[in-house]
């Protein structure tokens, strides 16, 4: 589309659907209560595929055991993390209507997807890997999720490159020397935008090498959980970077004055506070580790075994991997499978050897094409960032010499009945009036989990302070939720008063 | 797992799997009849993507417009064709307990998927593509589905090679040309085994070169649908060559003398009867085809349209692709996209211009990396195989001026409903005896559909007469079923003298 083809009716079409988002995007202002308390997982997620550590944020793992032999991971099983609670789900109804501003252009324009769709045609095969990923194995507990391995995936991404938008409108303005992207989740009123925006910054250079738009994922359109409509998908960096429901893109010379871009997502020494000049989160270092067979005690036969798992580096991709049986006294070549979907994918790789029953621990070691090799230690750092270590992420798989015949039926994977298993927790002991407060604080309208974390409301939000840390007693929450409190607006209006009390009865008896 | 690991619980164990999938696979003796009477879809078809052919046995095409714009299709959207109704659902439960026997080795064997999995790991971008699809296209209306472009996908495969296995088990047997891979499927009581086994040959070249076993589809196990739990992937080869359910493996000297491979997939002169030394339907030609924007009249705006589509060479792969939008007098090149899952994909080709609204027609012309090029007009012959005459496949599109701002809401495929749409079929009026036999038809086990097309009824089968075509009247209805004629058993033991008259009312009723 060229600028001289926005007549009158596209230019009213553009407006009616940027009113019609911001509809949909428009907080709740009361507060809706409804009476079952459990957090529910999002309809198409099947429990039996994920580690759930969080229900609102969604925050989902892939289980080591099915992340597959595949170069490519399946919509059904890929990990999920969001920073707020998920955009509605309309917005995925009709993609085509959603509508893109473009900032620090020389024509800014808004732009729907159906008009995306229209300038070009790219893809990519992208590992989408969580920052955090590997943080279980950090032994300072660094607060946020305790992921294994399980927080990546890789699929093929389709959509249109950045260069081919930026120049069809005029090319990036001068001086610009960053792309921020905006998403489109819900930030509830009366809140800081920019502690709550996810708001991520990158290299205006890697903008334009080979960052795309997505509305594709592995060859259907993206589904709300993974970024519908629109994704950004930046090849070979950090999940963090790949905003999701991507509303606006400013090209500029610094980066994003928020939160998650400032001091969010850098690599600090442990205990040294935030601060904007620790390294970004960008691009994701060399790594590898062994799925399976025999991961999450799934039975595994003795004899010919083959060892299967993935490699990565970001932007570059992996010349060679090395398995040991021995915890690295000894290595040897694992084969790299033919199938390679690019140098930000992942590479499968297998090593086929004879062994006997029992016990056996098996470590991988990735090389990428520019010659760095995957460390056996993990890089410390506070927020238990980047983890790449191979020595942590050991799998121990115990071969049967014989088939488990009836374990088989017990513990395969596809027999695990299909009702939604409640995520583990610590039982917690609650009151009546607790159980109403609980309900208070799953159902409320932004739910308190939205911001902060609580272990026994599956809660992970990082925005106000960690109840499980913090441990208030019922009067100091009271006191909050009445009346504010630093960046937490008042809650006065929105709430009863048999509300804000049931909430801090249930808040103490949680956290106690 | 060499001979000599095969010790005495391992025997034991393959010797009770063998057993067990008998069990699973032996037809029920007598005749079920329950109440609802419609064909029913399997669970987890969403016909919203589809275009119902035939239900028993399932025979659905991916709708054009959601063909997608990546390299990869996902099983949602991935077309499905069998030529008897699917083995049961309990096979894919326990995946790793199958059983595969492998005959014309030095070391014949029995073999579980578990075993398998230990030999070694390969994958393989593949499309399959039903030998029929784009037989609507061709004029003398052959026999069979008439496919338009969506009996095809491409998926990435997981597995062993065969000549990893073959190798494991000491080598082929001397003299042996041919690997005849046979399907899982049942096979009903009396009848004529090679008649209806789903048992296809190819040459033992190709079965060493780069065939394999596969158990995973896309990343995730391959479901019964596809497949699961072992599908024979001969890359780059019609599907009817990619054996789903693969229960034995068998090096020989000759091809099978099932009807399948002896008659059957062979191109042949219109007209002309069945042989055996027409050409098999085996390695697919070049051919590609555009599949958007617009196709099924979802909507297309005029200005800068992207146009997409995908191409493939069986074992070679394409080179270029053009496109021309004045039926042929001139062609412009296409951009072939990056990402290549290997020569036996398809490769996503997109061609950026700039149109008025109004009515425009696309066709696209593929060249393979050995430089044949896909010819303009399809190869007439008897049962409309191997189509690939870019002609034919030309996408009209009607670019809309403006969005049309009520009609995406209701045409846009999300926005369909869930609701099971019915498969589009002429109207029929039956009496209450037709209608009760019509559930006989339906219901009896095995099916009348399994060997019969009847179009009231969405079956497609191919084994006995097509009875739209043989408008048998009731009486020799009667006849038939009571007594057996030609290929076709006798029923009186399994059905009632009332079943036999209302089934015999109803295919009068439906085929008049």
């Amino acid at each position: 589309m060229s600028e001289s083809s926005l007549d009158g009716s596209r230019r009213g079409f553009l407006r009616a659907m940027t009113a019609a988002a911001g509809a949909l995007l428009a907080p709740s202002a009361s507060v809706a209560l409804t009476p079952p308390s459990t957090p529910k997982l999002p309809s198409g997620v099947n429990p039996k595929n994920f580690i759930i550590h969080g229900v609102n944020p969604l925050t989902i793992e892939t289980r080591r055991s099915l992340m597959g032999m595949s170069a490519i991971t399946p919509e059904a099983r890929f990990f999920v993390r969001n920073n707020l609670p998920l955009p509605s789900p309309q917005i995925v109804e009709r993609p085509d209507t959603w509508v893109l501003e473009v900032k620090g252009v020389k024509q800014p324009t808004a732009i729907s997807v159906a008009e995306l769709k229209g300038l070009g045609l790219d893809a990519v095969g992208a590992v989408i890997q969580c920052t955090g990923n590997g943080r279980a194995f950090f032994e300072h507990e660094p607060a946020g999720s305790k992921w294994g391995v399980g927080a990546a995936g890789c699929a093929i991404w389709t959509g249109v490159r950045l260069k081919t938008l930026f120049d069809h409108f005029g090319g990036v303005d001068a001086g610009m020397n960053f792309l921020t992207a905006t998403g489109g989740e819900i930030i509830p009123e009366g809140m800081e935008h920019n502690d709550l925006v996810v708001e991520r910054s990158i290299p205006i250079k890697k903008a334009l090498d080979d960052t795309i738009l997505a509305w594709e994922m592995n060859g259907a359109p993206i589904p709300l959980l993974h970024g519908g409509p629109l994704r950004l998908i930046v090849p070979g960096y950090f999940g963090c970077n790949n905003i999701k429901y991507v509303k606006t893109l400013t090209c500029a010379p610094q980066e994003s004055e928020a939160k998650i871009q400032k001091t969010g997502y850098r690599l600090r020494p442990i205990g040294a506070p935030p601060g904007p000049d620790y390294p970004s989160m960008w691009r994701m270092p060399v790594k590898s580790w062994v799925n399976g067979p025999g991961a999450d005690n799934t039975p595994a036969l003795a004899g010919e075994v083959t060892f299967y798992g993935v490699a990565l580096s970001g932007e570059r991709g992996v010349k060679k991997v090395e398995v040991s049986l021995d915890m690295g006294k000894t290595w040897q070549d694992a084969t790299l499978e033919d199938l390679d979907l690019g140098p930000n994918a992942w590479r499968v790789f297998s090593y086929t050897v004879n062994l006997p029953k029992g016990p056996h621990t098996i470590v991988s070691r990735a090389t990428d094409t520019q010659g760095d090799i995957q460390p056996k230690e993990r890089v410390e750092n506070e927020r238990g960032y980047a983890h790449n270590g191979w020595l942590d992420a050991a799998l121990t798989v115990n071969l049967l010499g014989e088939p488990p015949e009836e374990k088989v039926a017990a513990t395969d994977q596809h027999m695990v009945k299909e009702e939604s298993t409640p995520p583990e927790r610590e039982s917690v002991s609650l009151s009546a009036e607790g159980q109403a407060g609980k309900q208070v604080y799953l159902e409320s309208q932004p739910s308190c989990g939205a911001c902060h974390t609580l272990k026994d409301a599956g809660s992970e939000g990082l925005i106000g302070p960690n109840l499980n840390e913090l441990k208030p007693n019922a009067e100091s929450v009271k006191n909050a939720v009445t009346n504010g409190v630093g960046a937490m607006p008042a809650y006065n209006d929105l709430m009863t008063k048999e509300q804000i009390n049931s909430l801090a009865t249930y808040i103490e008896e949680a956290t106690k």
